[in-house]
């Protein structure tokens, strides 16, 4: 019996700062989740960090370890997905300019998410990196021929957008890739400390290298209901980001006697989170400990980005060659480095 | 005493069609008369034709082999000038994504040679690609740290526009490359048959590769003086096309003679138009012959284009390296090819 061949999973993650538990149980896990079924591409996004990031870039290097660490530590296998670094495959960049040739201005200035982006970052003047983000985007997919995209459902018109894109160039040039398609997860929306969505802007989060004892502290000072006052007075689990962390952590059971408890007045917010922290600390204990065994070795660490690298510049090249081609250019071994590229670390 | 390092001019040459009269007068003698004096670098862009030619693909290796065979035929010299082909620098690309990040939108919506462009090509849905040209066109000249840019009077919107971006990249980042600056030259506007400007959108053009033949066909039905009709009419040789090509090929002295004969009604069109005619395929004899020789030794065009790419490459890494480093970017030493890479010929 022949081996049914993987769909192609393709999803990228931003080096902005570290990641914290938003980051983790609403985007990593889910990604953890594919990698058996699916042939997974992950990637560092630092160009698109550069979107919006141009004026801190000396924070790049830091956040891109980082955000390394944190993807290793949820569990991202190096031995089932191809985990690389963006950057290192400036056949992006190419295929970004290529397509940037068919792709309508029309399109852009209608995407959604721009408006959204400038809203949110108070950007006044734009700069073009952000305004061709849909292009680099859907170059991320197609140039490694991805399948599916894993979002939230809010991230729709994300992959829509791309797809869009993708079906221009496809419509005149042929079918060079596939186009994209979304992979809708069930994302939680995890509450910050402030019972707003965790969001590093908003200076609510639990990160995920933080230690046990900081996760402690954090937690002890999350907003809880605010009309329950005295421990015998009822509560409301269901708004409370304690009793949402309880859902993630704490098993369905030990869940349903925390809800009736704390709305009949058996339960004090103290014990409770205090509780809930310590199932959160044994969740985290495992990815933790890979990720602080990761840290340890950067070597290793380089190695797993390099390896991954070399695979996924391999597609990009074949991609980025048909595209040359159908769209009348010279064929790219005549001057570029041949498909036997050589490639050196460099500590 | 130590050779003063010369100033480095680039230049490039879109590869739309052949060259004609107006691009071999106006643009490619200014480049050939540069070759002593400056370090040039002067190329064929086919990137930059994808911009208005993505839907017409199946011209361009044709176009690109001809405006080769034009610019060597003028006189480009490979053993003084470093003649390349723009899409054998992956480099470009990259450096255009980066600098696209610190370019703000309102720069590119305020270039009047995107307006003109859409309406002389009657462009009603533009494409990302025409509109981030300014970006593209800026890349082409800083990433082998251009110092000077040849244009004519009407192009120097397009130098300032590429300063501006310049300047914005690097003062952000600091002084990668030098800010370039125009080289005007006093570039003859060269008359079509129609006696509008020589163009190949009017169909009035007399083109570098055509034979004396067909240039003598083309030239009697050249646009004259429409109230000389007999041979002692009193002309009008400053606003009469031939007379403009006299200016080019038949020398001063000769001119003179030209011009009070027709004036004073002693001189013909006819005689007039065989006698400028005979002068013009003299002077495009060595042109014709040079280029006639190249076109019948491909590998010996291939190999140009091959060392000045390589040239040209080396130069354009180091500049990427410089902007991804001072962008936060990982040293692309780490994955990507190292310094000596392997090119191959392809046939």
């Amino acid at each position: 019996m022949s081996e049914i061949k993987k769909k192609r999973v393709l999803s990228g993650n931003r080096p902005t700062g570290p990641s914290h538990l938003g980051h983790l149980f609403g985007v990593h896990d889910f990604w953890v989740s594919l990698q058996d079924k699916y042939d997974c591409f992950f990637f560092i996004a630092d160009y698109h960090a550069l979107t919006t990031s141009y004026d801190k870039v000396e924070m790049i290097q830091d956040n891109i370890r980082e955000v390394t660490l944190d993807l290793l530590g949820a569990g991202l296998d190096p031995k089932k997905s191809t985990i690389f670094l963006q950057s290192d495959i400036p056949e992006v960049a190419e295929l970004n300019l290529l397509i940037s040739m068919v792709t309508p201005m029309g399109l852009l200035e209608r995407n959604p998410t721009y408006k959204a982006q400038m809203q949110e970052l108070n950007i006044k003047k734009p700069n073009l990196g952000l305004f061709q983000y849909p292009v680099i985007q859907t170059v991320d997919i197609v140039i490694y021929k991805g399948e599916y995209v894993p979002v939230g459902k809010d991230q729709l018109p994300h992959v829509w957008i791309a797809a869009d894109i993708a079906k221009t160039f496809r419509h005149r040039y042929g079918d060079i890739f596939p186009i994209p398609e979304e992979l809708v997860g069930e994302f939680p929306n995890v509450p910050g400390s402030d019972n707003r969505k965790m969001s590093k802007s908003y200076g609510n989060t639990i990160d995920v290298r933080d230690d046990e004892e900081t996760t402690f502290k954090k937690i002890k000072k999350f907003y809880t209901d605010p009309e329950k006052i005295r421990i015998d007075d009822p509560g409301h689990p269901d708004g409370c980001p304690i009793f949402y962390f309880h859902t993630m952590v704490s098993g369905k059971e030990h869940c349903d006697n925390v809800k009736s408890e704390c709305e009949s007045g058996k339960r004090g917010c103290v014990q409770c989170k205090s509780e809930m922290c310590e199932n959160l600390n044994n969740h985290l204990k495992p990815i933790r400990e890979r990720r602080t065994e990761f840290a340890r070795n950067p070597d290793e660490v380089d190695k797993i980005l390099l390896e991954g690298g070399l695979k996924a510049r391999e597609e990009a090249q074949k991609t980025v060659q048909a595209a040359r081609k159908a769209m009348g250019l010279t064929e790219r071994s005549r001057l570029i480095q041949t498909p036997t590229i050589k490639y050196k670390f460099i500590k």
